[in-house]
């Protein structure tokens, strides 16, 4: 069954094994019996608001780079935040901050987090909402006295916009090589893991085995603009796309823009513009979200009065399934050779970085649709187009996310915003989802 | 008639008044009469490449921008070629280098000439061929002790490539405050002036008036692959085309390139790809030799995963007719007001430079015709798609372009060449256009 064919329907069906449709029936009963736990969405949103002491813009944004002074103090508060909420708060090798709550039972630890690091000038709700969601949800279990079978562990991790350097150290996705790389903060992250109180030498002692948590929950914006429009309330994450990036250099011949004919002409930048038509054109003729962009174009020598000869500018695919990535790809490249030979230009790729797909794992998202459910909020299956640490952590055990509306679909800028009744739902998702995560 | 269906044929017929037809056939009887003079080819080629001296870089090309000092070093050589062939050299308040001869009689000056300067790490024929020439056609009507029954001017025209400034001020097309502009010598154009000799306090004296030249005749290189494709010796000039460039903003959304379904783009970059693809269709839509180029562009913010929000390109047109220019962009217009709301962006347009067609005169194009077919030479009417000198000098008189053929149509460039026997010709073409001009 295609993922994009999922609905609502299908948790309550035939996505569900009869184990966790018995287990969700039961948290269902006993939530008949006490009253559900919810958590405290005016503290929630206050402490969001409050945490923008650190970083926040006139704009209404956030500047808090990973590694950056802003993010180093920020992390103070965030570690206060979780004592007040009964987690004990230690930065591990790779520089996260983690919060950890024992359980009742000797068992890998329930994981739940985001970051809380920004890109320049960016939103205040990237990544902020599912750290304070995470700690809220801790509170709420420390004020019932709610002890889990599993140890909890809020993560806050380091520097996801920089390329999920936290969270790819503990999954052993990190290339020690990426240690001398420079970030937006003006440190190294060798140096930034160093600043918020790492130990870069030591990082490969960070990576956890696969089977080493018992789950891991994300809660997150959007960053588009899907359940807004759709006016569903929550989104189930049904995975984190793959990401397939190349240059692509176009040759022709630089010459005269005047004096050579049209007919004459091995245009670089025509070939390039045939391209990116061509790029949108196959990309849009297979029903599925797949994506295709050309973000990036340079023309060279690049003046007005000169015809360019060489255009490079990167290709992106996305798509859950690396597949159907791979065959978008061989479908650009035949079209791309017609253009070629239709302007006398000829176009090399070289790949520029890949991201394999990273599934989400059906009991999560069958708990996540349930506890959605069992708060009367409406879901959607789908993927996660941006992304996340929780791809780092698929590695490690099972993984789901939860998603709630971006308004406008606008992230990484001042304006993202999500509405604060929408960020209590969906920590409310998320505590019924650690609870039955708990359970299983 | 349109220039394009021009052709040979002409010359001696429809294009030709009867007074320029039994003119030239009294300078052919005469010819019968004294052996017709020809220039010296290979003193003349071997001159062309001495100039070399003056910034001549191993890959074979020139690097001699104007004003700089080998510039200035290569001008007193040239002028002291110019003593040579008969000629009193001056350097006018422009710094335009004059070599003057007088004639038998008192009319206004036949000028004639071309320029040294070269755009930054260009050729060593664009400029030169046709300043060498004009030396040694003056050479050949000294050693003959011919002298005309006007006076001649050779011109060496200042910073052609930088934007026709010695021409430009002669022909009163000059801007005060163009003085101010930087110049690839790393001399304003004020400075630059003072430099080569001239006075830019007084450069409005150096204007002459429309009229005061009996005519301009300039041999250059094609610059273009026409000629040598088609196996042609000679291009008559029919004129020199306007130039038209305006920078076109494209406004869509920027956005996430992986949370933004391709449904819900509004994609800057799309939008201006296809714009590409429609200047080029609707160029060639119509006969006829006009161009049009995009040759730059920017997106932004241009990074590799983000949709871009607003891309700026610029678009030129040339064509012989300013008319079929403006109906090229308003044609252009309506097609992206289309791609703009088929892609949910804007078009903007704002104009960048504008340079009106230069015609050449029907009897300086009917001369050079003549010329070439007493010497046997293939002829070819046609525009020239660079800008020249002689389009300054045709304000003050009847102008003529002689081009002989670039191999490869390759300009601007260190591979930029000629060949010496088609050089010659080209000479001996300017010379007998000189001889029938002064009969006029």
């Amino acid at each position: 069954m295609p993922p994009a064919r999922l609905s609502r329907r299908h948790f309550g069906s035939a996505v569900l094994g009869a184990g966790i449709s018995g287990l969700l029936t039961a948290t269902r009963a006993s939530a008949r019996q006490t009253p559900r736990p919810v958590v405290n969405g005016t503290r929630l949103n206050a402490q969001l608001m409050d945490l923008r002491r650190f970083g926040g813009t006139s704009a209404g944004g956030t500047h808090r780079t990973g590694y950056s002074e802003e993010d180093r103090q920020a992390r103070v508060q965030v570690a206060a935040w979780m004592r007040e909420a009964g987690l004990t708060p230690t930065t591990d090798l790779a520089g996260n901050l983690i919060g950890r709550r024992a359980g009742r039972l000797d068992l890998p630890p329930l994981v739940f987090g985001s970051h809380i690091d920004s890109v320049p000038d960016g939103g205040s709700y990237d990544g902020n909402v599912g750290t304070i969601a995470a700690i809220e949800v801790a509170r709420v279990l420390e004020e019932r006295a709610t002890r889990l079978r599993h140890p909890i562990e809020v993560a806050v991790w380091a520097n996801e916009e920089g390329g999920l350097f936290g969270s790819r150290a503990v999954s052993g996705q990190f290339d020690p090589a990426e240690l001398r790389q420079m970030t937006t903060s003006g440190k190294t992250v060798s140096d930034g893991i160093a600043f918020v109180g790492g130990d870069p030498a030591r990082l490969a002692e960070v990576k956890r085995a696969p089977g080493s948590i018992a789950a891991y929950l994300e809660l997150h914006i959007e960053q588009g603009g899907i359940l807004e429009a759709t006016g569903t309330a929550i989104g189930v994450v049904e995975g984190i796309v793959g990401i397939r990036q190349w240059d692509v250099t176009v040759t022709g011949v630089s010459n005269h823009a005047g004096t050579t004919p049209m007919d004459a002409r091995q245009d670089a930048m025509l070939a390039a513009a045939r391209f990116i038509d061509t790029v949108n054109r196959v990309v849009r003729a297979r029903p599925g979200r797949q994506v295709g962009t050309v973000g990036r174009l340079q023309a060279r020598p690049g003046a007005v009065n000169v015809i360019p000869g060489v255009v490079t500018c990167a290709l992106e695919l996305r798509d859950l399934d690396d597949t159907v990535i791979l065959r978008l790809f061989e479908d650009i490249r035949a079209e791309a050779s017609r253009i070629a030979e239709a302007t006398g230009t000829t176009f090399a790729y070289a790949p520029l970085h890949e991201n394999t797909p990273a599934p989400s794992d059906p009991r999560m998202r069958a708990l996540i649709g349930a506890s959605a459910e069992a708060l009367g909020l409406s879901t959607r299956v789908m993927p996660s187009g941006a992304g996340h640490d929780a791809q780092a952590m698929a590695q490690l055990g099972p993984m789901g996310m939860i998603f709630i509306p971006s308004i406008g679909g606008i992230s990484h800028s001042p304006k993202e915003f999500s509405r604060p009744d929408d960020i209590t739902r969906g920590a409310n998702v998320l505590l019924g989802a650690v609870l039955a995560a708990d359970a299983l």
